[in-house]
């Protein structure tokens, strides 16, 4: 054991951060912890909570029998813009952080080597390396949660492009002049297909639903305000049964404000007629951003991650159907769309290998 | 000279088709020749004019004092989908080929080792090569023709994806259940964009502008049939005045059928009000398709290439604009988007090029 190697880890989420220690040749961890993260108490405090809980991990490994010396540094994924050369996490909206010098107040905190990478690239590498993506030559890691976000891993090495930001797959428009994203754009797939994006349009969808009823199934369903995409196309609004919606309604009691995309697809999978109607929709706007990564891309691999990801079969049969309709057969034949392996768990485990690639092996 | 190595290139052309001859360490052909493709008679026609050009291009080489066994090959630049392993065409639709063993064909007519790969990403390789390209680490080549194609140029080297087909830019979505697309889907950039999209607005705006002019500039344009989408945002089809689309209609002498993408650059270079229209809307098209690409692989160029990129600054400074906009600052920002330095001739180039790459240096 003492030629051993071991990588601490640690996913910084909206919501949770996940620390854990992987030995640097096995994708599972010796060790994991999970916390909150105080986001409204600022850097200061999400950084003390990331070292606490990594301390943590080095105690309960020290217990196990790792010798401390032979932890080596720590890998960290953030959710948001990362300079991973400079280690600066220039705009993380979900944490409210600005150029925020992430890997030097680590490493004094640590005091070892940190290296710091945007999470949806950590999360795609993590599959890569021993979930979903294990064995593909070029994988496109797809991260479904409040935003979407995504990896490319060819050969088993990160693709960043030229200054760090490759992978941003949420923000490439699928709709013009669609729905407004958090990026200041309109149409982006993240627009349609992220968490968020779900959880308002079956708002929206809910919304509708009552003004249907109200004005006795109108089938012109006025009052619909003019300048918003409808959450349902058409065809499918008209056709829903009185019922549609009161699963997912009765799931949050009415408080629509309350909706994730985990109530939908909870919802749809109990039968909820709207709900489904708004998970099907999300796989058509999934399967043409997809559909297009396989055309530029020619992957032979689609991993899809993170909290969305967890509706499991009910989106990926019909991702995949939307993909191997509208991609080029030869491409679309080549590419296996699969979940991950651990929608929430990849991350860290990427995180890792990410330091052993910076690091360890010197690789950029 | 003794010691140097030559390399015969074409490029095959739904129109025209194009031979050199390059030395292998310059980016300059010594000898070029073009001819119009024979696609109507058929692929025997096509390779044996193909062979032909060569074959003069080889005489008047040796004539020029290259000694006929330093030439040590060729390479071949197809628009279609090809699998540059096998050295098939599988499918060209310009030239209505299906699965073509084209470099079976070339070597045995021409008794030397050929290879075999998409137009457009010998487009592509030809500008990294000498021309607008050079020096780039991350560079997308966009070839705007009867279609959109793409190659990604990694390093100096095609990303090809895992079955050959990687850089089909063209076949992104950009507005889920838009126009209809030669691939047989909607919405994707090529139906947008492309020289054949670029016409076929042009005609549907003009033929518009005579229904709003027949009805007296009726603002609700009764008439406009309502399953195809409008060539021009509403906003901008009302502003136009009356003379607006007249001199792209003069040049065509009113036989609209026999637009291209051509005359509308050339009448919005000529001040026409609807040409420019049209060329403004295309640059946003190409905008949101290329921001995509932006976000997506972080490159740290773009170039544009193909027959409408011959439109110059009346499209290039619009996409630019749009690009900056939309994709995220720091990529947009590490992204020069320029012109291709010979946007008819880079594919000839890069054919040449891809020759060395894959046999003389053993790349794949």
């Amino acid at each position: 054991v003492k030629s051993r190697r071991w990588i601490l880890a640690l996913d910084v989420g909206g919501t949770n951060m996940t620390a854990g220690l992987f030995h640097d040749e096995v994708g599972e961890p010796l060790v994991l912890r999970s916390r909150s993260t105080p986001v409204a108490e600022g850097v200061g405090a999400v950084v003390a909570r990331g070292v606490a809980l990594l301390d943590e991990v080095r105690k309960e490994a020290e217990g196990a029998g790792v010798p401390p010396d032979r932890i080596v540094g720590a890998g960290i994924g953030v959710p948001g813009a990362v300079d991973p050369t400079r280690g600066i996490v220039s705009r993380a909206p979900n944490l409210a952080w600005n150029d925020v010098p992430i890997r030097d107040r680590f490493q004094e905190a640590l005091g070892l080597p940190v290296v710091v990478d945007n999470d949806a690239n950590c999360a795609a590498l993590g599959e890569w390396w021993a979930g979903a993506g294990r064995g593909s030559r070029l994988m496109v890691g797809a991260t479904l949660g409040t935003g979407i976000g995504g990896g490319i891993v060819r050969e088993g090495r990160v693709l960043r492009g030229v200054t760090g930001s490759a992978g941003e797959i949420g923000h490439m428009t699928i709709q013009l002049d669609g729905r407004s994203c958090s990026c200041g754009n309109r149409g982006c797939l993240e627009a349609y297909a992220s968490g968020t994006a779900i959880a308002q349009r079956a708002r929206e969808a809910l919304e509708e639903q009552r003004i249907r009823h109200r004005e006795g199934g109108d089938p012109n369903r006025a009052g619909r305000p003019d300048d918003v995409d409808s959450p349902l196309p058409d065809h499918v609004g008209s056709t829903l049964s009185e019922d549609a919606g009161s699963i997912l309604d009765s799931m949050v009691d009415g408080r629509w404000e309350e909706l994730t995309a985990a109530h939908v697809s909870r919802a749809a999978g109990a039968g909820d007629e709207l709900a489904r109607a708004i998970m099907a929709e999300t796989a058509r706007y999934l399967g043409a951003g997809l559909a297009g990564l396989v055309n530029v891309l020619n992957p032979d691999r689609i991993v899809l991650t993170g909290g969305v990801a967890l509706a499991g079969d009910l989106l990926l049969e019909p991702v995949r159907r939307h993909v191997r309709r509208q991609a080029f057969p030869s491409a679309a034949e080549a590419c296996v769309i699969a979940l991950a392996r651990s929608p929430e768990g990849a991350g860290v485990r990427g995180a890792a290998l990410t330091f052993r690639r910076e690091v360890l092996e010197g690789h950029r």
